[in-house]
């Protein structure tokens, strides 16, 4: 379908569409801190009034037990395939404050970049989604689909309510198809959508041994210290050489890629050097045998200590044996590896490598399933197509290492699919100082929506009734 | 030699010594607490008066650059041995406060027992020191022997300047033998005498990835976790089925036990259940193949992990792979092993076990060589002898496990061989809320010293000048 009517009023008013948004990011929305719970509540608000400006027929803000989100629709037809957009107006903290160029919550646009705290993550994303509606709806006079909008503000602070509030609005947030922008492109002029998300698993492993911290002068060489007890046990679980994890059925339902598939994840380019540089320089990258770099991160699963503590760690020395030791881990989960059958692997691996002589506790952390939409997905296709028309190439399906929350509650609860269309760039430096959103990607990406609600509506399969 | 009329003066007086020992308690000489710089001093001023009163005829204090010593003598005759007794005048802190069932600082004596904060550790020591002295010049007008007396204020912080102070006063502090009193005895009516200590080398590893904490979703899998990387480090030093140390070359300079030493040894009483309860209630014991728990902790050498530290340790999870990972950790070594040679050891085993992907450094920390005073000393068997008078019974040579920094310091600054006879309990608390000293011990101890010095005049061979 042609767009050119909608790119005309995208041109016509991108400046005025960026000075809203220079407005939206200067409410200071962090979530993490209570001092800013009153702006967490003014960018609702904001976002609300900028929902039933751009045409959405139903505002409102839905309270949570935290923080609130705000939700908005314009229903069309019943019988026209519904979108549900999903993203978030709470924002990250902006310390170091010293490290920033510019003040965080007084955006400006510096080479071609609008550099403040939430440009990128998510405020940019939020604002493109509202500006296609409405180039729609003031070139055209209606959408080509019914949309409905959930913008959560606790994504930075882990989504603490949005489960809850899934529950109580799961009848209004019911579509065919969630459209996520929160997301980073692969890279610039390299327009890909992420189809796949790693499940998480958390745990906390405590090892104890003497009720009360040991003289190493008077016990050591005689009682088995806890620290070496749990290095140990952290050391056991993957083999150094390898690079497998060693818990026993780990990789159970792990099923490995198609040579085809294989042949996708290759394809989105990869430079090795750069991967370490913005691995933070590291010497090598490790991992396991058989695996490119990129099948590592997203497509295989791994256990990952997070933190040890245990014993004397101020300055100087002490010469104990400490009473206990602790670890958390994470494991990454792929596609049917569930959280709650790899945490008892995981469980009675940890306990088997624990020796006679100390004591072990393993904690259940949270947890997420992995989750996955399949590349030849109406949904998926529908988002290639628009990216490639609007960036001019070939789009990548990428799967992500990582896990959004609100994704694998969308899939867990609703049965509802994701796409990830996300026009970050990799040097936004979201959650960092200087966070900056690429003004010619903002531009891009309107345009690849408003073409994705033609798409859409086109192709989608209508699965559930649209209306609440 | 009989001692009747010094038992007699002792008897007559014990009710003084005690009044004395609860004001020289009442002092709160905190060494590690500012707050009490002046308590120190106070309890230095203190114990110099009290030191002149037992008839010592020089008496001062020594100043530092942390908290004063005391040093005072009693020249007899340079042609008469020289002993120099040691002991410390400073506390432990007391917290935590509320276990204390009485005040620290307010001395209590409940059921044959002197309660408050440096009963044992090491006031009423230093104490029977100044009263064994004072019953011999009150009973016989004149010691047997020259007796030279140390008492720092810093024991309780590592002796921080105690090296410089023997480096200064090397002249004024030569004798022929060191009486140090700061130790317990194996056990109630189990008179022992301790011959060695075990030395000790102090170092920090850090491991070193990625230059930042990096996303464990983004990165886990593709890059090796530090914390992965220094559990394999501290796992790789110790083969767990043996409990031997396998850093290459740890066990070269050990000498292996004679049978006649481990015989020796075995003869001190030992009840496993017993030191599993001190122990802290560990499950078991554990440590290297082929050698008893007492051998373990006292004559074999040992690696010990003081502490370890990398990435989130507060509440919940926080998915990342931390920048670094460290530990500290302490060996303690047996005669022949040399701090600085077990310390490049266990630097090449460490660096040998890190893995290519991350970076090692070893920062070397306190060292302090192992002491061992030959059974057949003159002065352990001075010791032997007064012990047994008094108590009756067998009295054990025992080697300890932990370091005593002037000790070490007497034996590699001035040549001085040590004899450590304590009268403490095991279950004295030192360092602990509601320390104790037995009062049965206090009047016990003041004998052995007195017949110790009427030994030691006797048996000593004079092999240094006595005066200054």
């Amino acid at each position: 379908m042609n767009a050119r009517d909608l790119d005309a009023y995208c041109d016509a008013h991108q400046a005025r569409f960026i000075d809203e948004l220079v407005e939206f990011c200067r409410i200071p929305s962090i979530s993490t801190d209570p001092a800013h719970a009153g702006d967490v509540r003014r960018s609702a608000e904001w976002l609300a009034r900028g929902a039933r400006d751009a045409g959405f027929a139903t505002t409102e803000l839905i309270e949570t037990a935290g923080h609130p989100a705000v939700y908005a629709e314009r229903m069309v037809d019943p019988g026209l395939p519904t979108v549900l957009i999903y993203g978030h107006h709470d924002i990250q903290p902006v310390d170091p404050l010293e490290e920033w160029t510019s003040p965080p919550f007084e955006p400006r646009i510096v080479g071609g970049e609008l550099r403040c705290r939430g440009a990128a993550d998510d405020k940019g994303h939020v604002w493109m989604h509202l500006k296609a509606v409405q180039a729609h709806l003031r070139t055209r006079g209606e959408l080509p689909l019914n949309l409905k909008l959930v913008v959560e503000g606790e994504e930075e602070i882990g989504s603490a309510h949005f489960e809850e509030l899934i529950g109580a609005e799961a009848t209004r947030l019911r579509a065919d198809l969630c459209v996520v922008s929160d997301t980073a492109m692969h890279g610039r002029g390299q327009p890909s959508i992420c189809v796949g998300l790693r499940g998480l698993v958390a745990l906390e492993v405590e090892v104890t041994g003497p009720a009360l911290d040991l003289h190493s002068g008077e016990f050591g060489g005689a009682v088995l210290n806890p620290l070496e007890a749990l290095s140990r046990i952290l050391a056991s679980l993957r083999d150094p050489r390898t690079g497998r994890v060693t818990v026993p059925g780990f990789y159970d339902e792990v099923v490995e890629l198609t040579r085809e598939e294989r042949t996708q994840v290759a394809a989105s380019p990869f430079d090795e050097a750069a991967f370490r540089e913005v691995a933070g320089g590291v010497l090598a990258t490790f991992g396991e045998n058989g695996y490119t770099t990129t099948e590592r991160r997203t497509v295989r699963p791994t256990v990952e200590i997070n933190g040890v503590w245990g014993g004397y760690q101020g300055p100087g020395s002490k010469t104990i044996i400490p009473a206990r030791a602790g670890a958390k881990i994470t494991c990454r989960l792929v596609p049917r590896q569930q959280p709650e059958v790899i945490l008892d692997r995981v469980r009675a691996a940890i306990e088997a490598a624990t020796p006679d002589a100390v004591r072990v506790t393993v904690t259940p952390g949270g947890g997420s399933r992995p989750v996955l939409t399949p590349v030849d997905h109406p949904g998926v296709l529908a988002a290639s197509r628009a990216m490639k028309e609007v960036f001019g190439a070939e789009v990548y399906c990428t799967r992500a290492g990582g896990s959004i929350h609100p994704v694998e509650m969308f899939d867990r609860l609703l049965g509802l699919p994701s796409v990830l269309v996300g026009f970050g760039l990799p040097d936004d430096r979201i959650h960092a100082p200087n966070e900056k959103f690429d003004i010619g990607q903002f531009r891009s990406g309107i345009r690849v929506l408003t073409r994705l609600w033609d798409e859409l509506a086109e192709n989608l399969q209508r699965t559930s009734p649209g209306e609440s």
